[in-house]
């Protein structure tokens, strides 16, 4: 019930002939439509329409979508957003290509949010009826599906109080200054699944995106990704390696236009009663498991 | 809301010593505690007091129990099953060791089912505050949390619907043997998390236990749980292999009194606006993947 | 010094068509030359022109040949053979194509083996300079290399004998019916190489090829190639496993013609040094690790 | 025939104690001996009495050992090395516990290394009959075996001339400035056996020790061995990564006297009639396969 999943984002891209290709061919998505300025893509595992539109001009995060479960939910919610002080406008039908009516609504970390019920059914690659594990043939990575998106903001307390009180998520994660009263929240992970995020939010200038991240099926998968990127020459920021902190198996790379992309693995199983696991800045080494050291570049934003 | 998850089973042993050692050296359980002719266990990685008891002669499944999110949504259940014409019954706090007041129902499949929503609060091995990934030291296969269980009946359909209308579930594959009209189900594979299935029913003889199963990392980890399988002389009935059905990795093998366990992972993300994929009998031979003949003694029962 | 490795097999098929679309698209191999009734194969990561030949009519093995490191190893083998009591004749270059000349003659198990020093040189798929870790785009399974064979015979203790005291090889592994004096020897894993074998020899019919068998890099491949069998429907025999003996992780399946194939990696590690393993017949369950039964079909022959 | 393989190397290290924690907890050896100042280590699945011998105070490398196949080799190869210009001197009995009589050379790069043909005889952890395959307990990592090393010296192409001229090495890979008449040899991989390297130089300061390696199984042991460096505290230079150059699954990391060990596995099949491979410095961030970069502090050396 609520929000059921992150279910598009719309990234800016200066050149969209090679963000074409590099989505297309690297990380194996569909390309599902073109409009002059914007390609709508999905991967193999998904049933939606699309879960990225590319939008032509500049880098960075124009739009994201939760699809919610119902309509009646989207109303719920849309009250709560209001109740929160949030302002909201409603979208009509196919505003988006392919989603159904909704709301929107300007995140006080200054990204736009957009809920939604209906989006046009598409399928997976393999069908209905006695499919196959996969299909035979991929290209590239051949990522599956979207997992989730970490965006930054200059209060993730506040974003962490608007999506556990109002949309229903949960922090599954947290990582803080120090522990006890003193400390300060510089980073939240936040789950409406069972899985260690949907979305998380960490300390940073307004409106940014961190990066957005494919689900792969494990530790050989990321090789694999891995190898992919090396082949076509896209810069890798930091892994494969382990997050401490989730114990998602990882590897973040840039697009043509330098939004930062994950394949991501294998993260902790998350229910709405479990506790929330702290992490304290001081261990923030561990977080990045293996390696240990958080580069600095790592934190920087599109 | 409603069901959380598969909480606990009570499985019969004829031999407690046996189910002892097996459980705690080979799976890597945790002894929680014991009474006279009972044993309670969690595996590492969860939360709550244990998810599995012990008893003391025979073999199959004593009850099972689903942890729900809260007492009102107890009541709400209760009451969608008495319509459905089942009988219940209130059970008071710790009848079972360490579990809350719930509601007792015999299913139509003859299996005891319980629905409580609290039960006493355990934490990981890894703890809440800056974990490793793990433990640094594991016993035997060391399986991280219960995932799943497989019950007969001799009508499936029946249990898929008392599972949907009134429990929450959602069908996520359902093996029938034709398509169209003229098919009857032959089992069914029910989710409430984002899993391929928390239950699954398959047509047999009543009030019988399939398998139970252990959420395991991935391909590796079920090899590494194979290893120990074979150093510990532990029976295996199939695997390692991959479902076709669920996409599930696997090894299916015998505890000391003939219970059918697994290790299980990788399988396929649901969500609830997912379609039901449909599995006929004829392509059986693929639901297991590799191997792909289904064995005669794999739908044998306990 | 001596034999290099397992150059090629020439093994017959009853329809070359279906051949040639198994080999290629489901194993992933090159077709490198064909003449009428004769395919020629190399796989992606191999030097020399071929290692395999299919030949139109029936099913098994026609003949196998061994890459020797020179010209007088090979004449130093011959005589060697010939002290032995094996009748040798001389091949002259490109009897078979792209073979240089050398050396055949009927093994005592009824195979027809022949030595060799030159062949064409192909390349790998991926060069000489800078290359990557694998060609980007595989068909099917895409198997890097051959690496070993097993064959029956009546004899195993005398295959042995002429493998160890005359061609160089050492036994890394032999199966006895038990320890001590009174064992009998069933089976003996021989290698030139640092592998567990590069050929064995079980006891059986004369003349016979149990299977010849693929290296893939691990335990993922294994998987990887388990999924495209299914996909392909080729009928699997055994696995995926591990081999308790030599450790290998495994899938055996068969070719169009019921030629018995496997993907093998992961195997121990040998050196000329090191003593030999045995294995006793009452143990031949561990000796497939995990799945723990021999099934009666595995050691059936073409 | 010849050099069997890297046998031993004898490693300073500033404090004994954490040095004997470290590689016995850690990286799970198993202590075989203790003198005063002296620690003698094996791994679980190696035959001879030790490969380590940690040797009180400063940092790098002692001397190493080569196995060679006999004593009428050792008498070749110290006769080769005289001719080369080298000095030799003759090692006695237990001149080195455990060791046979041997050859002792300074080496043009300044490490001293030891030709041996006896090694008492300790054996593998799992034995000789019906082995499992692996111990069911294993500390820390639990590597199985030594596998390479790679040291420093001015000049590549002179240690390369000794090992292929002189000690029946092969270069697999060789790293140059540029390809064609102009480039100089950076630096070159070395192998007796079949795998990517026995041994490398590289140019640097002479007589330093970049590193040496153990070889685990496969991608998924070199992610258990990197959550083993994480919960140890053990700082971790680079990786996980594959090699390009190689293929090498790869985590390089510094024993508690700044010593820098790598785990490795899944490289290149080789064998002495393949082609060497050539890198070029413009390249060699490929070499690094997935991260890309080489980071400066990976070429520094102890």
């Amino acid at each position: 019930m609520g929000v059921l999943r992150l279910g598009y984002l719309h990234v800016r891209e200066t050149d969209l002939a090679s963000a074409r290709q590099y989505y297309g061919e690297t990380l194996g998505l569909t390309l599902m439509n073109e409009e002059p300025g914007k390609l709508y893509f999905k991967a193999w595992d998904e049933w939606d329409h699309h879960h990225l539109v590319l939008e032509e001009g500049g880098a960075g995060l124009a739009k994201f979508g939760f699809k919610v479960s119902g309509l009646d939910e989207l109303e719920r919610l849309e009250k709560g957003m209001r109740n929160f002080g949030l302002e909201t406008v409603r979208m009509s039908k196919n505003e988006t290509l392919a989603v159904g009516q909704g709301v929107r609504a300007v995140l006080p970390s200054g990204h736009i949010m957009e809920l939604y019920h209906d989006i046009e059914y598409a399928g997976t690659a393999v069908g209905t009826v006695n499919p196959p594990v996969r299909p035979r043939h991929l290209e590239g990575i051949g990522v599956p599906r979207l997992d989730h998106a970490l965006l930054t903001t200059e209060d993730p307390a506040l974003m962490e109080r608007l999506f556990t009180e109002v949309l229903g998520f949960r922090a599954s994660h947290r990582l803080v200054t120090e522990l006890g009263d003193k400390g300060d929240l510089i980073a939240t992970w936040l789950f409406t699944t069972h899985k260690s995020h949907d979305i998380a939010f960490i300390k940073g200038p307004s409106g940014k995106l961190h990066h957005f991240a494919y689900r792969v099926m494990d530790w050989s998968a990321i090789r694999h990704g891995g190898e992919i990127l090396s082949m076509d020459n896209v810069p890798v920021a930091f892994g494969p390696d382990i997050h401490g902190l989730t114990r998602g198996q990882t590897i973040y790379f840039f697009d043509p236009s330098g939004n930062r992309n994950e394949i991501f693995s294998s993260d902790v199983e998350t229910a709405a009663d479990f506790p929330t696991v702290t992490w304290t800045r001081e261990q923030i080494g561990h977080a990045s498991y293996i390696g240990r050291e958080v580069k600095e570049s790592h934190f920087s934003v599109t």
